[in-house]
């Protein structure tokens, strides 16, 4: 059962270093490391092209049309945290604007993550503060129900348990679980050394038919060439 | 009844210097000054980033797929005026592109608000002409039903005026009728004032919890910590 | 009956000239020329402001989640060719990201327009490797059902043949059947050439009511000044 | 600018004879005989099919997520009224159930149309009370903020006066203002008498391309039959 | 290229015969025996519940806002067709109403299939006018612009040839090209005499994992089970 | 992280007797008495005007446009099981049809919450078999890759853990944690038997403004009448 009305204060984060080493390896790359899971739904859209980011989870739970709770995550924020911001309802409100943005800097945060609106994206996107919503949107929110901070929520289809690495760019939003984190850096990381000696390769000219290895399979499978 | 067929040719027209005033302070502002009324839903988006513009409106209500009304319109322009154009139902087609914009831009508007589709839009781009839309398509329409012009419009869910101001930015679009103008003006201007001192605080590591005295009526409220 | 499990590997391409020709005349323009047909819907966007292209299309087309054909289209691109990628279902998976696009581009492709979602969209972008489509998603895709290389599919709601001409830009995606490609691209360069004039025309404040001539057929349909 | 807070106790209502007759005559003709306008968006759509209403308008103004003012209006409901509820951003929260159709009913409502959720549809369907809403969802909303009763609002698109008579059917949703109430009974009934004629006609196999003079027009405008 | 502003008088359709067979097997056993092709998008629903018919295509192609050409394909309807109307753009008016349909029937025509919006769905209803459509809309259009008849057209995804078969239901609305009808219907008619037996033994408590020998296979690709 | 590949049998199912009483109480009072949580977005729509059901959750996580694991999580149901499916990605696919409804009425399945499509509805509709799904969709699925069962599930935005109770009817579906169901069963009796009492006041012509006393809170908060 969702609580609403409490904060919690202490929770374990993942490791911060993972988070970045997990950054920089990209959402796809860490989707698939994650055996294709863990993903938030497409319609979550960075508010600037190029913004990338990472951080271990801070959640928050709020109604629609009402921000409250936003100020009282900004105080859970540790240097290196990322805000996860869900709603109990479908909503596009702009829940989080210029002044906010300052104050989740100051505090340390890498950037927001908001199944919402969010405005002032001009200055936003001149402060570098990364942000993904589903919505941009002038419209204002009130501040007059209370949700939670920091219990696990659904955010555009993922589940988040506060604690957990957050990895976000201009692919989308992917969520690893904090006790998968060590073991997702590990098969990234794999997959990404990988990649360099593939890119070449085709660069070149070989086909992925070949250097995969399909041409038996899609044989077997059926595949029918007429010339 | 919407009239059709019928070209109000003597508007009353808000100050135009409020309107560049209030395009300064830009949406989200002049909107919360309006009480978080007159914004357009946020699915109007500009044509570029960036993009920022204020004017007094001209309007015009077309038939879906059908722009005849735009060249009619054109006509009406006076500088420092922004033509807002509504459909009779919901429509994606590109009613609007470079050569209207070069016509428009000569007789000194300041842009297009269209809940409907738009073409051409590099060139728009290089033009500078800003458009807020709710479609890119270079899907063309006809120009074969009578629409109006300068009659009260219903523009993406605001109810748009002729003479009223509208002003857009990256975060959307907002509708101030004429006879709000000075008061909207005013309310926004001593919004702005008081947002730079709190954004300096913010910035500073305050919280908005003690800027903003939340904490007493979060605790009435009945919001719980647990460490 | 579409054909699945089928690559064709002869096609007859149209002429890649005249393809180069109608990209630079643009969509909206080739899109008039051709009698307001052949466009796509217009939820498919370029992953990259400013990305335009025109080639012969090469068509493939796959089930929800799958891209393995993806892999066995690209030995069949010619240089001057666009893939042109089609899903039996609606979905936003990303089927396409810059290893895929490495090989394409060996091959020679001018680019892909895919009913579906792609990813690694920053590097396809850095890659100048121009890419339509519906969505954007880090959501990979298995290798696992057949579907098919040049049949006719149908893309964004428009009929494309392999070897049609497909041209691209920010207006969205038209396709011209290679046996109207002559006649399209002689209406398309006349309708371009008036184009100069009527822009001077307009810059200088003459008025489409004017320069069209329609104050007349506008006055017989009824149309009614009020001052 | 939308006032907050306020609650508008004396209205001037339509005739409510019209408003039955209007009723009578359904939607799309009530809609054609005010010249194709005031009619809500399509995505309105009653909660059972068969419902049919028509009454005066005592509009109400929300947040989202916020139904308050539910219980406000009831107050302000005479016999005959049709509530119509607008929200200030997209929700889709079930804003009313049984409890309050019981109490709207009890004051004579006529039905409710409403741009947002409604829950408890099985109840309301058994009651034959009559719902036009956006969506069906068993979210429950707060009590916490103020809008305002008898102002005028857009709801779906169409403006909506207090006092206006709302005819909804399985069509949609349209709004004739107070002072077009006459005239508009007069064009649909004239429409209605018309029609009865045709349908006979065409039962018997006329074709509307005789019976509207249409073969000359379409000759025309080009019309070419190919043997 | 689309042609617009022709009609098409001769047209080679199916075999009645067999639509009427495909139709008795329904829309979903026709489109597995077609390889799971030919289906139109799933946002084409019937407008009243238990709707089921089948057809040879009669084409229509339409601007937005436009239904003139419905009058024009009304005299090209033999009976057993079945009309299929297309829109050169997304558009949700409401073309058809009871008069066309009574026209349509007295044709002989077996219903409609409109990717755009009809009305007066409670009349149709009563008529027993099958019709699938993307929207119920009571907007009204204009008869101003030519479409054409009876050329190929793509209606919501799928693409039909003038004289296909069209098979519509509650599961929605299927196309079998003309040339494909007799294999189909034999692929349709195994499959279906194949499922009374299946249905038997899984009524019988039987598993579909044993029936269908998945068992090996799925351990193959390696499902594990936790006890 | 996602399991893939994998089938827990040994799952703690909730009391089922609470379970049956929660159906009887419905979907909008279970929600409330959990405080407004647990709700599955209202996209997800029962396939039958009156369906309605309830039963611990048996749960399966696929792929788009595959629906292999639907039989293999058939041999998971108990009686008083409700199946909920969810899919890594959007899909509208049908995935489920009268045959694997016989299937999973035979092992005693009380119903299925699929997000996701599914056909041949009418059938299950004769079957009286409960469904709740994003979409119709006659368009079969493949059977190729690996899903799970019994892993926990975000269904529709909503989470799911196998055991847990489910309960569905025409207002949606909600998710009640096995843990919570006792409490949430009184939770929601008390409500329940608070309504009948509430019902007949209101029906006789009582305000919901004085039995709930919100004319002080309501003035305190600022609303303003004028007559």
């Amino acid at each position: 059962m969702n609580e609403l009305g409490v904060v919690y204060r202490n929770i374990r984060r993942a490791d911060s270093d993972i988070a970045a080493k997990l950054g920089a390896l990209g959402v796809a790359t860490v989707h698939e490391a994650m055996g294709r899971s863990g993903l938030m739904k497409p319609y979550m859209r960075p508010i600037y092209a190029g913004a990338s980011t990472a951080g271990t989870a801070v959640t928050v739970l709020m109604h629609p049309g009402d921000n409250w709770m936003l100020h009282v995550v900004a105080e859970e924020i540790r240097p290196g945290d990322l805000v996860v911001a869900a709603v109990t309802a479908d909503c596009t409100d702009g829940y989080f604007g210029d002044l906010l943005a300052t104050s989740f800097k100051a505090r340390g945060a890498r950037g927001l993550v908001i199944d919402a609106g969010v405005r002032d994206v001009r200055t936003l996107g001149e402060m570098q503060f990364p942000v993904w919503s589903k919505a941009v949107s002038a419209k204002g929110t009130v501040k007059a129900t209370l949700g939670s901070v920091n219990v696990p929520v659904v955010c555009a289809g993922a589940l988040v348990h506060p604690g957990d690495i957050v990895v976000a760019d201009d692919d989308g939003v992917v969520v690893v679980p904090a006790g998968d984190a060590q073991k997702t850096l590990q098969a990234a990381a794999a997959r990404e050394a990988n990649e360099g000696d593939k890119r070449a390769k085709l660069a070149a000219g070989a086909l992925g038919l070949d250097m995969y290895g399909m041409r038996e399979p899609l044989a077997r499978a059926g595949l029918r060439y007429v010339d």
